[in-house]
This record gives structure tokens, C-alpha cells and sequence, in this order.
């Protein structure tokens, strides 16, 4: 499809310098939503404070019952399984912390006019469900086959090309147990909500979320590699239009704070007082064990190590706490936190540009003013 | 608090002409959210599919047991209530449509700077709690008290104003037996989630959200008019901003279809096929019941009748389901519904402006183009 008179879809562009968010990226704004971040004081998200992207609409789906997952393709016996069969799979349940791929978009300069993340599409659940291994062994998948390629039921059409949501994973990744790949059917021992993949979706543990398939519908053995749009299109790291680019795969580490204090409703500006002030937060990465905490309070002039949680039994792939004790006196103060992983990876100060906005992790600052009158700020 | 350098906030105002969403809106579209529009197909909202504003942080409450609600003030005797203690009075269940006194503002020219929401505000539950006449009537509140004061524990600063966030009804609003203020303890059956009040919201069917106060410590019987930020400076009715203004009550009526067909990722234009269609959704009131919704195809040029369904008992609070079954052929159309109630009003097709950007209830359409090719949009 072209651009003709009447097409749905424009192209993707950049907003040009000083363009605000416009009523398109405003209109995906008000429908997802990210975690409010205070809301990282839960060590598991509750639902309703989970980011939310979903690229089409949410699928209605009034009777669960009659959902069906196929697996098939390069196969010798293809599935056709209800939820019930699902459950009658050995069952595990791990933590999983979720981040969008465009978390941290609207920071950009020059910005990717898409969903225009700031730095809270983020969120961490219990997931159960079936390892995938056991259905893809079920079934018997060619050992030679390259590709595990996912349909969501959620429709819809992008850059001009109508689809169903579909991604794929190297079938080394789909037969991993370590971590397992799940097809889930509960999010913290409860049924899916409609908004994360009511009944079935994959988790794909360390992975960003456009690899976690919702609204599951089949599994596709393939001895081709995926070329459809949210693989070869969508989801690339590119710096020009034209190159074919890397893929999104693993989250890159980043920590965040609960923000110290309290809001301007406004300016979401933080108001402390002088005195003690424990900062704490969450940090995560896909790619190796985060392996320190870093603090500043001058915009990254200078930094002091956090104190980490313990890493607890089967939280790998789960956020860890940490935390900080800051002495605050009257004044202004840009506050952030950095992670660094096991494999030699830490946020950067300065960010890393490309066209789609994905994988940026630069750290991100909160501006904190500190009052001495105890009456108002 | 004047504007003094380091003052987490700034006055009110409205944008510029062309002026594109800010980061400070953005970074309130970001942890707010509307309904999805096709999650009008629930009679009840999921909680995380329903409207979520807060103006500070959303209270965390590790321990909802060792919750306390006082009831003081012009009454004869004081309560200081547990979650216990309010389960052991008359529970009931009302289901109520929640809509935001700010819903459509990001519509508005020019446009007050603040939360930026489009339609998509809103959202019906089933509340359960206890009415608030009995806590009152429990009280004993001085007949010739003036207003009820309620708190909640939401904290922040707000043009210059560090506060609880605070709300009063008229006294005689808060004693009423139709429709019946709640203080609601579950939302849909099972205990409030955090951004929903946990443990404890006020619901008052029919008015606009900011009077369903949140995370709610004490309901404080006043003999003078509350004067407190929320009901004096903001949710006026102001056109210019000088004046004392009216104050926001009641919600509006307004009609809301489910999106036909299926979206665009970026434009969310919906794409249909050429043949019956369906349209339908919701429309509410709060000021009287709804007695007809309308649709148009072309902007509003022309309009037609929907059929309402029917109103079920006890279910005056809650949105009303409607549909309509349009023949669409190729072509480009602007799909919206307009309500009308038995008070006479109806949405207008005009934006009825005010500095605040509240109570605007101006019919929305959505973009559709239906495509003949049954291969691509």
C-alpha cells in the first residue's frame, strides 16, 4: 500500500527540532500507559500499575474456553490445545520484570514519532504457564528448523501493511531452559487480564516486551528465518532508513528510583526536606546479573555506590532493589541511578540514538528541590 | 509560594496557538491512563482498563488492615473506623460510570495546560462499600452543618499549595439516599487496587471524579463552606482568570462508540470492509438519564438513530449500551454518536470552552476509511 488518498498509515518520521508531542503520539499516550514510578515500591507490579503497549486493539475475549493454541509448521504431530490441555503440562511460574523497547523514546533528540515513552514502560509480574520446550517436544519440532514464529490474535495495520501481530525466536532461544520461554495463562495467580494477553501469551524472560507475544494464538516451526514487519521492519536498530539493521532482542541494564518526596502535580518537580533521605529503587538487565547501583545527585558529576538487595533463589530475571542514604540540605538536585551488569554493560550519561528509539537506556535525572520551611515548599 | 527560584511549581496557563503536548503534560499521559476505546465492549471495566487520575503519588498501603477512617467535625460522636468496622455495617452495590472533569481537554483551542486527556476518561464498575448516610446518621452530624469534608492521603504540591488532596459536598449530597454516596472498600468484587483508592475511596454516582475522593482518612463535618484548593481554585468553571466561577458537579452526557473495524498503529484511523457494519458503545449522564443517542458518518451533517438497550434496575449510574447498523461502502467517513438525557441536554457538535478545560462533552469522531480490497488497506 502507498500513500494514496485515504491510506490509514503514514510514513515513520522524526518530529523535526522543537516539535511537541503530537495529537497521534498524545492519542497512543492516553490508551497505553506506563508504571506510575512510585510504583516500583511493589516488588511485583499489581496489573493495573504494569505498562501497557499494545500495538492494535485490546482482543476481546468473553470465553476463554474456547481458545485454542495451535503449534505446527515443521512438526510431526501439530497441537491443537485448549487451555485445559495447557494446564494438564507440568506448570512453573517465574518473576519477570518487562520492558518496553521504546522505553525512553520521547527523551530522544531528534524524537521517533511513535508511542512517546518517558521511562516508565516497565513492570514486573509472577508469570505461569507451560515452558514452551514441553509443547514444541509434544509436538516433535525438526531439530533443523530455524525459526519459532508467534501470532497474536490482535490485528490491525501498520506502515501499510495489514497483519496480525507476529514475532519469532530463534528456535534455540524457544527450546532454552535457561531461562524457559513460557506460554503463560496467569499473571500474579490470576487469570490474564485482557490487557496482557487474556488467556495466553508468551514470556520470553530478559527479553524486551515486543518479543512477548500476546492474545497467543499458534506456534509455527519454521526452516526459514521470519521475515515478517515486526521482525524485519519494526524492532531494528537503525541509524539510516535504508540499512537492514540490527534486531531488539535483550533489555540493556537501567535503574530507576521511586521518586524521593513528594510531586508537583504539574512539573512532577520532587519537594524533601532537609534531613535523611533514603533513596531506593529497582534495577534490571536481560543481558547479564546487574552488579552495582550507582547515585548522583548533580546529574552524574559525581556518583556514590548504592547498597543492593541480595539476589534471591529464581529472581534472575526479576528487577533487584537497592538502595541510598542521602543526607539532603536546602537546594536543587537532579537525582538518578545507574546499573551495571555481570556482563561489563552500564547506563550511559548520554544517549544512544537510532531511528525506531528502541534500547535506550540512558540515565534518566529527577529534579528534586529540598525546603527548609516546614510549612510550604 | 510565590515563583521564586527552585519553586517546584508554576501558574496555571493556556498553550500557544500550535503549541505541541510538553513534557509536562507528557509525563502525566505517561502515568495516567484513559479506557481503551474498544474496552467499551465491557459492561464492567477491568481495573486496568479503567480511567486512572492522580494527582500526587498513589499512597502505598503494605497493610490495609491497620487503615483508619475518622469521621469528626460538627457530629455528636466522633468514629475512628477500621476496614473491620465498616464491613460491619449495611454493605451495598451501586455500578457507577467514573468519567475525569478534564476529560477532552487536550481537544480544546486554545488548550489548558494540563492533564492532556482525549475522550478516553472513563470507565464503570461495580463499587461496594457502605453509604455514607449510615456513617453520618452513626456520627451523628449536626443537621445544620454546611458541607462534608473528605481526605485523602494522596500528598503534594499543586500551584504553589502543598496539600492533602481535599474535597467537600454539600451536606445535604453526602446524606442523600438517591443516589446513595458510598464509602467504597471493592472495586468489582474484590478489594480496591492501589490506584483505585486501596483501601478506601468515596464514590458519589453522577458527579465528575474528582469528588470520588481517593486513599480516604477522614470525613470532616463542616458549619462553614470548604474553601480548600480542589473546590475553590481548581475544578471551576472559569473563562477568564480573575472570576470566582462555577463549580464542577455533575458529569455531562456524552456518547462513545467502540472503534469499527481495526486500527492504524500511529493514526489509529480504523479500516472497515464495504457491507453491514455495527457500531455501538456507551453513552451516560449524570445529570438525568440518557433518552437517545444519535449517529452520524459525516461529521455530523446528518444523523441517525441508535437503539438504546434497555435500562436495566439499578443501573442509573452506570453507562447504557446503544448500536447501530451502518451499510458502509468505499469512501472516507468521521463516525461519532452524540447523547441526549431526559434534562434536555444533548453533546454539542461546538466545544463549550473554559479555562480549566473541564466538563467539555463536544462529540468526537473517529476517523474510518473502508477499503473494497480484501487484501490491504
Amino acid at each position: 500500500m502507498g500513500q494514496r488518498s485515504g491510506d490509514p498509515s503514514a510514513p515513520a518520521r522524526l518530529a523535526a527540532p522543537d516539535e511537541g508531542i503530537g495529537a497521534d503520539e498524545l492519542a497512543l499516550a492516553t490508551r497505553n500507559h506506563g508504571l506510575p514510578l512510585e510504583a516500583l515500591r511493589h516488588d511485583v507490579t499489581p496489573p493495573g500499575l504494569h505498562y501497557v503497549l499494545t500495538h492494535y486493539d485490546i482482543p476481546y475475549v468473553p470465553n476463554a474456553g474456547a481458545w485454542r493454541l495451535s503449534v505446527d509448521g515443521r512438526v510431526r504431530v501439530p497441537l491443537d490445545l485448549s487451555l485445559a490441555d495447557l494446564l494438564s503440562f507440568p506448570q512453573i511460574t517465574i518473576r519477570v520484570t518487562l520492558e518496553c523497547a521504546g522505553n525512553g523514546r520521547a527523551l530522544l533528540t531528534p524524537r521517533p514519532v511513535s508511542q512517546p515513552w518517558l521511562v516508565e514502560a516497565v513492570g514486573t509480574a509472577d508469570w505461569s504457564g507451560v515452558p514452551l520446550r514441553l509443547l514444541l517436544a509434544e509436538a516433535g519440532a525438526d531439530p533443523a528448523a530455524v525459526d519459532v514464529v508467534f501470532t497474536g490474535a490482535d490485528h490491525g495495520v501498520e506502515r501499510g501493511i495489514e497483519q496480525d501481530y507476529q514475532r519469532a525466536l530463534p528456535l534455540a532461544v524457544a527450546l532454552g531452559d535457561d531461562p524457559q520461554v513460557l506460554v503463560a495463562t496467569a499473571m500474579n495467580g490470576a487469570p490474564l487480564p485482557p490487557q496482557h494477553g487474556r488467556p495466553l501469551r508468551l514470556i520470553v524472560p530478559g527479553w524486551y516486551g515486543m518479543a512477548h507475544v500476546k492474545w497467543l494464538r499458534s506456534v509455527t516451526v519454521s526452516d526459514v528465518p521470519f521475515t515478517g514487519f515486526q521482525q524485519t521492519v519494526a524492532y531494528r536498530i537503525r541509524h539510516t532508513a535504508g540499512e537492514e539493521g540490527e534486531p531488539v532482542t535483550r533489555v540493556a541494564p537501567r535503574a530507576l528510583l521511586v521518586p524521593p518526596g513528594f510531586p508537583d502535580f504539574m512539573s512532577r518537580t520532587r519537594v524533601v526536606r532537609p534531613g535523611p533521605v533514603k533513596l531506593f529503587g529497582r534495577a534490571w538487565s536481560g543481558q547479564a546479573p546487574v552488579t552495582s547501583v550507582e547515585v548522583s545527585t548533580d546529574r552524574g558529576v559525581s556518583w556514590e555506590r548504592a547498597v543492593l538487595d541480595p539476589l534471591l533463589d529464581g529472581q534472575r530475571w526479576a528487577w533487584r532493589g537497592w538502595h541510598y542514604d542521602w543526607a539532603s540540605s536546602p537546594g536543587e538536585y537532579e537525582v538518578g541511578a545507574r546499573a551495571s551488569d555481570a556482563g561489563g554493560s552500564t547506563q550511559p550519561l548520554e544517549q544512544r540514538w537510532n531511528r525506531g528509539g528502541f534500547a535506550n537506556n540512558a540515565v534518566r535525572f529527577v529534579r528534586v528541590v529540598c525546603v527548609d520551611d516546614a510549612r510550604s515548599p
